[in-house]
């Protein structure tokens, strides 16, 4: 099942001046902030923790990224919302059964995760992102 | 303080239809949902829940309110992000003392909660809803 939103992400063009600003939105404090490169997705990301869920930011690494294109197309704003499962295989078949596409086989993003993009054209221009959160280890 | 993400709206041309999609999307009870048309605002509202937030859809009511005017400019998809506090006057004040303004007078929105937002250009195009919600009757 869905239990929760993972994140919701932000496209924008320069990660530490964004980082500012939405936390003066947020009102949180600096330290609770996680950043870290995803060369795959050509990307530098910010999580920032509010509630159960996070504000993620994306910076464009380079021209050639899907977010560096997004932002070329569309500027800064929503990139997409991240769900989160505990069996992301399981969860695909559920959506796929109901006639959802995903965009490409299973990958890996930020934090090492499993994820999966839906086709955004079947769920009205919304890009959704199915992710599986590595368990906790302390 | 900011307690945690409200909701995410979303603009639909169909609320019947994208409520559907959302539902398979989510994988959750069509029970969960609540409906409520919004006359101030010019829209058709469903919320379904998840976790502690919510997907809002946002159906345009005639074509002179704010969301029609978003989809005639850019389509269907992510609309704002409401953040939720226990004190709106106090957030508002906390925001507007780190530089950022809001759209107007705090107004009356979905379920009759007190709600202001922020202007967009001072944050990356994504526009921020502050929401107070009623406390719960039981």
């Amino acid at each position: 099942m869905i239990n929760r939103i993972d994140h919701i992400a932000i496209a924008v063009q320069d990660l530490d001046a964004a980082l500012g600003t939405f936390l003066d939105v947020l009102g949180c404090d600096p330290g609770s902030v996680t950043i870290e490169e995803v060369p795959s997705e050509k990307v530098r990301v910010a999580f920032i923790p509010i509630g159960q869920t996070h504000i993620e930011l994306l910076e464009p690494i380079g021209q050639e990224g899907a977010v560096s294109k997004f932002i070329a197309k569309n500027g800064e704003g929503m990139h997409h919302i991240a769900l989160a499962t505990d069996d992301l295989a399981k969860e695909t078949d559920r959506v796929t059964g109901a006639g959802l596409n995903p965009l490409g086989p299973p990958s890996t993003g930020a934090g090492g995760k499993k994820i999966v993009f839906l086709h955004p054209k079947q769920t009205n221009r919304v890009l959704f992102e199915l992710v599986e959160p590595k368990p906790h280890h302390h």
